[in-house]
């Protein structure tokens, strides 16, 4: 078990965002303080300012910033009591609704030179350590996120221990706009959002289905092999199931308003499909000795998100969960978490993904079933973890109402973590529907049940994907594997009987017969991300040979086409993600 | 070009008809009458009555019809002008209403015996012809299928040429109860409805669910081979798609309701998903060089279905069809016309479907489009289906307002017709969206677009297969292929063996270790529809083998291991429908 976020770093970047705030202090004096946290890499502050920030302001701000570095000034924690916080505080509004509500007698402050601010810290001891910083952009945000306080101005920046970390950092930034799986994902004709008729949507190009089969055909497989059974439900119930289940309750807000019908009949769009796997469950009686039953959909669910938090495939208004739930003994919980752990980790390495950063969420003040259930689910998810040899964060009472969980983020290649795979024990749900099953003593008794999905949304791990390879998917993933290049019209008759062949041995293969020079068709088979390309020309065909071209090397060699297909189906079959060839 | 129903036997039934009528008649003077059809297999006759018949009239009514049968009365065709007509049927008040309506000065009547009806034929000419029939059930319906006129009680009754097809047909009538899905797939655990929670919709349970991936990756992969694309779309679109498209005007009756969110905005479940595959093929241009472009989708759709018209899985309110469009130019209609029709034929005798109906139906009197377009599309669906030398039937002017189309029906072993596929030429989509393509002048075309679907629905599909097979599925859509019967405790890690070596040869087997008698084990799987038995006891597992049984042959010998695993792996290979083991 290991913090994430070093407290070194932590106070450096805390540090940073007092820095910020001193320099916009001293060029806006009239500007009044909110609160200026350090997050994960790097920190911000939000302003009170009648006028917004113009857009050369962020390079004077920077420019003071430096010079309060240089100035080396020390950081001191004061203590006062709160007669003494309010007389420092007198004219800044925001910082004294704050003090209001700490119940504490005494508060701390962090005082750098002139500049003095409400804060517990921690912070590095002088201005002078913060090197390696840059702020970003501003935006704006309300005061404590209500939307009917006033509006404030976030400066962002980011900060590192090191020049080289900085670098890599806005090297990455820069490449993940280049990377931009909105602009990208179109371009290459995967996927499109149709705005107009409907925000929140995704549809899938010819290419990017191609690759959602890929992918689909995979998870069901897997999970065939791993003892799942494939269940298929509606996207629609009758609202009754949702207020059964409770979700009208808990999770109205998420939900699709209902679907009136004639006769006092609304159906309801899903947000979830457990009521469904449930309902199933329920349509006939269960023993111990089928446990653990374990179902698995590929269920797509409609969630109503605001216009503004829409974000391309990765935040939308219907996306196809990767669910799974598992019906099992208490006692077969740490086993059955066990697989689970392996099976995630299987198939997101199988995407290039192997570094994982892991939650475990543990019981949270509100919550359901008993103190007993809960230790005993926590223990076993923890055990699993141990077995599995993963390290994992604690994230103490976050777990959700119903039961513990753990969550796995990857890490792609700029770095960036996304949030996939989750497991949760749920004692809420068994409850609600009265599940049960016969045990060894021929007695009813309730089945333990874990909800999970190792993508969560194929939507969002499709532009992942995306920005992850730059669109440069491994030869198992790409729409089109191989390209065919004739170097001239004569030659075509040649690249047909290529294409035949290698379509005959399931490679997925095109063609380019246009009237575009052999430079001008290479750009174009390498704009559309196709991983290998065969060049063939005059001296190709005599020797039943194609020169190839891989993306990121250039030409590979030449080789006899049987070669050729041998080892795109090897790295097919084996589902390779570097393409040696 | 040959008529399905023989003129003769379309006479027979409707003198059949007239024989029903005028036995209830001379039982029940007061009676009046309504129409009196023949229909497929039999015939009706709508009475009006104020009391309903009791469940013994049956009977009476049939005594009667063979008194009529015996008295042999000559049938005589009648003509009159429309002041006699008038005369005749004084008393009959809807058969008055339907003079009315009668454009000629002229009319016909048919006579037999004391009996008379407007009628304008064919008959056979003697009651004593008809010897072959049997009354079936009394329902209601409405005068001219309108809700706000008089309820009738409808009798029908069906009729044939010979004792030995009545016979065969009654015996299928028979066969088709036992074999009723709705009974048979809850039981063998395939699916459930839950009516409860939203009519209409069906949820496949891990063994359906087995089988639907079964006929998905089938569907998917012959898709890919025949040179389609997938495309993936929502199941939900703003209301504005469905202005556009024309559904709002033309099918909103068949779609749910919209879904009102806040600002005006609604979204709409879709009931086709055409739009869908519009807004992608116009998200870049087109050349006629990609044409045919063949976009294929597995597409859940929702339509708002009385309740009263619900059945099983065959009428739904959410199914999900095996969707695929066309987009051509009008000179490669034919040739796309003649790949789907082999398509279908391949896809449905995989499933052991051999005998089809077909219907070519043509411009209707409201049509969009223009004649010479309907006419050169008409021309290429029959020079496809004449390529194909295929028998059809033309239904002149049953085509939709948009296009002509090929409708194709399966006839299942019990002599049933299922509506399945179907090929339609729009001309209507294209225009309103404005689709084009650039021809080889370089100049913007309307491109044509063809609707196609080979199974129609998955769900309904699904329901004709299990009474088809009744639940016996070949070997290659079994959910459980194999199941190993160990006859003690003792022979379990000898079975155990087997099911591992079969699992390994990705055979879907399972192993009964219960403590049933052997019998009883057989009895289970039997009843559990395992086409494939093995049963081991000491003498298998010394000499390696498995005794089979097969469904509906009994034991069929004593094989290797090796060798049963085999047969069964060529039986999925090939898609055999017969289990030759």
């Amino acid at each position: 078990m290991k913090k994430l976020f070093e407290t070194d770093l932590e106070a450096l970047r805390h540090t940073a965002s007092h820095i910020l705030a001193q320099s916009v202090k001293r060029l806006y004096p009239d500007t009044k303080l909110g609160i200026g946290p350090a997050i994960e890499d790097g920190f911000y502050y939000d302003f009170l300012r009648k006028e917004p920030f113009a857009p050369g302001d962020i390079e004077k701000i920077t420019a003071e910033m430096k010079n309060i570095i240089k100035e080396n000034l020390r950081v001191e924690k004061l203590e006062c009591d709160r007669e003494k916080a309010a007389e420092i505080l007198k004219d800044e509004p925001l910082k004294l609704e704050i003090l209001s509500e700490i119940p504490d007698a005494r508060v701390s402050f962090y005082k750098q030179g002139e500049f003095i601010d409400l804060c517990a810290g921690p912070h590095v001891s002088s201005t002078g350590q913060v090197k390696h910083f840059k702020l970003l952009n501003i935006s704006s945000a309300y005061w404590r996120g209500n939307e009917n306080r006033e509006t404030l101005q976030r400066i962002y920046g980011v900060c590192f221990p090191t020049a080289e970390e900085l670098e890599e950092y806005l090297k990455n930034l820069e490449e993940a706009k280049k990377r931009d799986h909105r602009v990208l994902g179109p371009a290459i004709g995967l996927f499109s959002l149709q705005p107009e008729y409907g925000a929140g949507l995704v549809y899938w190009h010819p290419r990017g289905g191609t690759t959602r089969k890929i992918i689909e055909d995979f998870w069901r497989d897997s999970h065939l092999e791993r003892g799942y059974h494939l269940v298929y439900t509606p996207h629609i119930a009758d609202v009754s199931l949702w207020e059964k289940s409770g979700h009208l309750s808990f999770y109205k807000e998420n939900m699709f308003p209902p679907i009136n019908i004639e006769n006092n009949v609304s159906y309801q769009l899903k947000p979830m499909n457990c009521p469904f796997h449930i309902l199933i469950y329920q349509s006939s009686l269960h023993s111990y000795r089928e446990f653990p039953i374990r179902w698995a959909e590929l269920g797509t669910v409609y969630r109503y998100e605001k216009d503004g938090v829409l974000h391309g495939t990765l935040r939308v208004r219907g996306f196809t969960q990767d669910d799974a739930h598992i019906f099992c003994r208490p006692d077969q919980i740490e086993s059955e978490v066990v697989d689970v752990l392996d099976f995630v980790m299987y198939f997101l390495s199988s995407f290039g993904f192997s570094e994982y950063e892991i939650y475990l969420s543990t019981r949270p003040d509100k919550f359901v079933g008993s103190v007993e259930n809960w230790e005993r689910a926590t223990k076993a998810l923890e055990n699993a973890l141990m077995k599995k040899n993963l390290q994992y964060q604690v994230d103490p009472g976050e777990g959700v109402f119903y039961g513990p969980k753990i969550d796995l983020k990857i890490r792609d290649c700029l770095r960036r973590t996304w949030q996939c795979s989750t497991i949760q024990v749920d004692f809420n749900i068994p409850e609600r529907f009265g599940l049960k099953y016969v045990n060894q003593a021929n007695k009813f008794e309730r089945p333990i049940m874990i909800h999970r999905a190792i993508m969560g949304s194929l939507e969002r791990f499709f532009g992942v994907l995306i920005e992850h390879y730059s669109g440069n998917f491994p030869v198992w993933l790409a729409p089109v594997q191989l390209k065919i290049l004739p170097i001239a019209d004569r030659i075509i008759p040649y690249a047909e009987e290529i294409l035949a062949f290698s379509r005959k041995n399931k490679i997925r293969a095109e063609m380019d017969v246009s009237q575009e020079s052999l430079n001008k068709k290479i750009r174009i088979a390498e704009n559309e991300k196709v991983p290998v390309i065969a060049v063939v020309g005059e001296k190709e065909q005599s020797s039943r040979t194609v020169a190839v071209r891989v993306h990121k090397k250039g030409m590979v060699g030449v080789y006899p086409v049987e070669e050729l297909v041998k080892k795109i189906r090897a790295l097919d079959n084996t589902r390779k993600i570097e393409i040696d060839i």
